[in-house]
Order: C-alpha cells, then structure tokens, then sequence
C-alpha cells in the first residue's frame, strides 16, 4: 500500500507516459487535472492487489477518443459520471478502482474519482503499456465480461452498453458514441472481484510507472542520462536514436493515426526509422525492416530529458530516442496476441519478441 | 376496442404507409412480419386511449434507420429485444405498446412483440405521420422524457442511452449507434403513463390508417378511383400528379435523404413538382413555389392503385398521385414548430398550413 500525491504524480505521469507508448492520453494535463483532484480533495490509496479484500468490487475507469483531440477538449468530471452511471446500471457500489491502461493520462484516470470519492485504487491496469481500442484489454483476454459499459461525456449525455456479442463490438458501439460526444468520452465498465484482477490484470504497473519517472526525474536532477535511468529500471532496449524528419498524422474515425520517420543520429547516423501508429505506436521498421511490433512496447521519449512523446506531441525536428520494451507476458499468449498482435492491426508479419 | 388481426392488417399497412409520407419503414415487408408474429402467436388487442388504466405503463417501441437499408436487412426481433432491455433497466414492466410513428412498418412494429408477449397496443402514436428523427414526437414536444431508451439490434448487441442534454442528443447518439448495428435496428422508451399518452400522443391514428387502408382497398374492388377514397376518409387535397422523371437518393449518415421530380399530367400538364426527403418528404415546390411544407404530410401514392410509394421505391416513370394532408393540431403550435416545423429542416421559411 502507497498513497499516490502531489509529491509522486509528476514521476507516475511520466512514466506512464514513456510506458504508454505513444498514447493514452496527454500525460501533462492528465497529471494536472488529477494534482487539482488531490489538492482538493486528498491522497489516493494504492493498494497492491493482494492487498484488495476478497469481497472487493473494482470498477475499471478510463478515457476514450483521440489524443490529438484530448489536448485541445481536457476531459473533466466524465470518469466520475460513468462510474456513477455503471454502479447504478448495475446496483454494485465500487470498492476499487482500476486503470485501463498504464498510458499517460489513463493511468491517473482514475485517481480522480478516487480522490473526489475517497476509494482506493490498485495498483495495475489492463494492458501494461497503452492500446488504441476498448477490447484490447487483458481484463477481456481472460475471460472478465466487457460489459456493461458506461460512457459519459463532460455535457452531461450518458450511454450504458449492457450486451454486445464480442469485446469487439463494445469497442465499434463506443467509439461511434465517443465521437458523438465529441472524440473525447470517459467510461466505466461493471466491476470485477478481486480474484477476477489478480488474475487477469497486468500487475503493479502503477509502482513501475512512479519507479520510471523517479528513476528519469533524479537522473536529471543529477545530470545524469536519462535514458540509461530508464533501461536502468525496467527491461528494455533503445531501437533508434535521432531527429524527427517527418509526421504525418490524422484525427479519423475516433483515432490519432498516422506515421512517422526519424533520420538516424550518431550511431544511427544514415538510417531511418519509421513507425506506425494508432494512438499508440504499433510497428516500426528500421530501413524497411520490422524491428519492434505490438505487443511489445515502441516507446519515443526525448533523447535530452527522457520525457515521454506521446503521438498528439510529435513534430519535425525533435530530437529522440526510440526505446522497445518487451511485452507483458499476459499479451505474448496466443489469447493475447490474437486480441492485440501485429496481425489484428492489419500488419502481415507474425510477432517476434525482441530480444534484449 | 378492436383487434389487430390477420384480416386488416394489410389495410393498416396501407394507410399507414400512406400518412408515412415516404418514411416510416417499407409497408409491405412490416405487413408480413407483423402478420408472421399474429399467425404464430394470435391477435393484437387495440386500446383506446380512453381505456388506458390510469396505472398503465406504455412503453414506445419502433424502428430506427434508413428505410432504403431496411428493405434489405429486414428487421428481425430487435423491438422484442428492446422492450426488454428498458424493462430490465427501469425495473417496469410494460402494460401496453404504442407506435412511435403512424409510418410503413413502424405502425404495425409494436404489433409483433405485442403479439408474442399478449400485450394490447394502443390506438394512437407520437406524430400522427412520420419524421425522420428520434426526438421529433410529440410525447417529447410536451413533455415526456426521451430517455432512459434502449437501441437493439439483430445480432445481440443492446446498448441503452440512460440520460442526455436535450431529445436531439439522444437522436445524436441513437443515430450513430444504429449506423454501427447497419443502420437498421428497433428502440424502446422508458414507459409513459396513461395520463402523458392521452394528453401528448397523436389519439386514433391506428384506426385512421385502418379506415384509408380499407377504403383503399374496397375503391379497387369496386373499380372506383383510390385517390377519391382517400380524400373521402381524412382530410386533405391533390397536390400534383404525374410522372416521376427523376429521382436523386442516397443512403448517409442513417438516413435515406434526396430529391425527386415529377412531371405533370393532365390537369398539371407542362408542370413540375420537386419534392425532397430525408427518410419522410419534408418540401413540396410546384414550379419552384412551396405548395407543401412539414409537419403538413406529403404523401405520394401510385395514382392507379392508391398505395404509398415510400422513399425507398421511388423510381422513374411512375405514375403518382401526390397527396397533401393537414398535420396534427399538436405539431402547429410553436413548441410543435420548434421541434418539426421546415426551419429545424434547414428551410428557409415558415409554415405555411395547406388550405383545403
């Protein structure tokens, strides 16, 4: 058990945002909306997930939409509004709340409702990196319900999907109502037992994604590399080092997509990386040559502070370097790869884990 | 009280596809699902208003879609699905059904889970015609809330929308969602009392699109001109009749929306009549001067034989018949205007009532 505070969040954003590769939302205004939850209203408890009572009821909060829109329309009360929502839906009050996903502003998604309502939060989510789509989720992988959902917007216009025939299906019903709601939405989903989370969350991910921004904010601070501060946390290795050449990217159907290339720099002097994405980065080749794909985590963080890039912040000239971080092992299964894999996004190449 | 059965079910089809002003739903395809479900499960009790308990709980349930979409994907068990899914979610069970639109098919749609559960509809609807949109009924004109409402489609997908800003945000949100189910699917409303139906359905129109049905149908067998028959069982004029010379169609964002032209004959020889829709005709120009404009109902029907052409079957060279109707008193105060007068249609002019 740890409290998550004003003092620990700047490094919790950060490292989620390097975890989240590319997407889950701005991880600055994510922070600072939930610093203004905690100032108001108090710390957060983080309980590990042994710590959840058996009886627990963990509602999995989060946002959906497009980055690129999420900078420009900051989310507001719309967690609150959704876990409210699902608990009415389903006449279960929450006990926990949970992360979607360890991405830059999902991951402190729901330290507000926390905050406002006094529940704790576990330490873990449903995805150990980010992804761009509601089922892609390890909740659902294995065997968790995806609905019913509630989806609320800042208006006040609230949409409860109660059945769907697949995950895949909540995911198109949701994101044609986020884009109503104006490509900015957050939702709730009914909640799973303690059991349910222990099994089927990726673990402690709250704890590594503070441990990363601390390791990167100290290194700072001590004038050391921020990079090396990060390999120096978690498993990983760098892909690519160099300057931002081109963005090409696009706010279509719910989703930031789009590409981009970085020309070589040093080491990398003469070669170009190129990289994919769908809110999140999904591929990226070297030279034509498939390097690193999803699952496994293509992270693009600044080459001088080690801040994370996310997709709605990419622009010509930056310098960076492009980290890849293996997978989550619930994600390397058959199950997880056939929910989340390369070939799920359209790529014709089969995973193959990097090796460090 | 009477008894929708397998002997007039065809004449409500009729005269109701007629007052559906082009929309509505295809009549004939309603008519045989309407018909397979009395077959199977037995008559359908028709209530007066009048003989609503006064603890009566209605729930409204209908279609939701482009009528040219709904011609191909035939509607299934999806209002059956629907009057669940609000039952379960308000915790009240429906005592009786009544029709969202006196058009095509949504006339009899109440008909087929009325008759699979044993539960009476009521004679009476909410526009007295048909409107392209969800919040266009003037249940909701005066009063009653347009949600919580439950979408249901074919395959098993139900999503409720449990609370919006206004009932055009709820057409906003229900619109996008049948889009994703294949623009065609069936909805529910939380249930009204028998107080709200008399006070803000549109009373009798179940027996009005009977009656045109039959004379109709009796015109044709005694040799005597439908047309006549028409205008001899609820007020209204000729408008134009001719040929259908052109027709511009296309089926976008969930509704079948164009143009069509008709070419006079005999008395309107050298003449022209464009009229435009969006699911229902909204705008009648003779000559380029408005002759006809919503709530007023333009209905166009085969001038040999009376029966509605909807949008859907629009197509060159036929011969037509165009009707215009005076609406409903409810839709020509101002708060009926407001909701669906010719302006809230992108017109630049006000209504005009037609003079018989």
């Amino acid at each position: 058990m740890w409290e998550a505070n004003e003092d620990n969040l700047e490094a919790i954003a950060m490292g989620a945002g390097i975890l989240g590769t590319g997407g889950g939302g701005n991880p600055y205004i994510g922070q600072l909306r939930a610093r203004q939850a905690i100032k108001e209203h108090g710390p957060v408890t983080v309980l590990d997930p042994e710590e959840l009572p058996e009886d627990a009821q963990v509602i999995c909060v989060g946002g959906i939409g497009a980055p690129t829109v999420g900078v420009e329309k900051v989310r507001d009360l719309q967690s609150l509004y959704a876990l409210r929502a699902i608990e009415e839906f389903t006449g279960k009050k929450a006990t926990a709340l949970i992360s979607n996903e360890i991405g830059g502003s999902n991951s402190v998604e729901p330290l507000i409702p926390a905050a406002m309502t006094g529940l704790p939060v576990v330490d873990a989510d449903g995805m150990g990196r980010a992804f761009p789509e509601f089922q892609m989720k390890t909740f659902f992988v294995y065997g968790v319900p995806c609905c019913p959902m509630a989806i609320a917007d800042e208006k006040g216009n609230t949409v409860v999907i109660s059945e769907t025939i697949s995950p895949a299906w909540a995911e198109r019903l949701a994101r044609a109502i986020t884009v109503q709601m104006g490509c900015v939405a957050c939702y709730a989903v009914a909640p799973m037992t303690a059991e349910q989370v222990r099994r089927t969350a990726v673990l402690n991910t709250l704890s590594l994604a503070r441990n990363l921004g601390d390791a990167v904010i100290t290194a700072r601070a001590r004038g050391e590399d921020p990079i090396e501060a990060i390999l120096g946390t978690c498993p990983g290795k760098i892909l690519f080092n160099g300057k931002i050449a081109d963005v090409d990217r696009r706010t279509t159907a719910g989703f930031a997509r789009g590409s981009l290339s970085i020309q070589g720099l040093a080491n990398y002097d003469g070669e170009q990386l190129a990289i994919e994405f769908q809110n999140e980065n999904l591929i990226a080749r070297r030279d034509g040559q498939v390097v690193c794909t999803v699952p496994d985590l293509i992270c693009v963080v600044d080459s001088e502070t080690g801040e994370p890039v996310t997709t709605e912040l990419l622009r010509y000239g930056l310098r960076v370097t492009v980290l890849g971080l293996p997978a989550p092992d619930l994600w390397t299964t058959p199950e997880g790869l056939a929910v989340a894999g390369p070939r799920v996004f359209g790529y014709d190449t089969d995973f193959s884990p990097i090796q460090l």
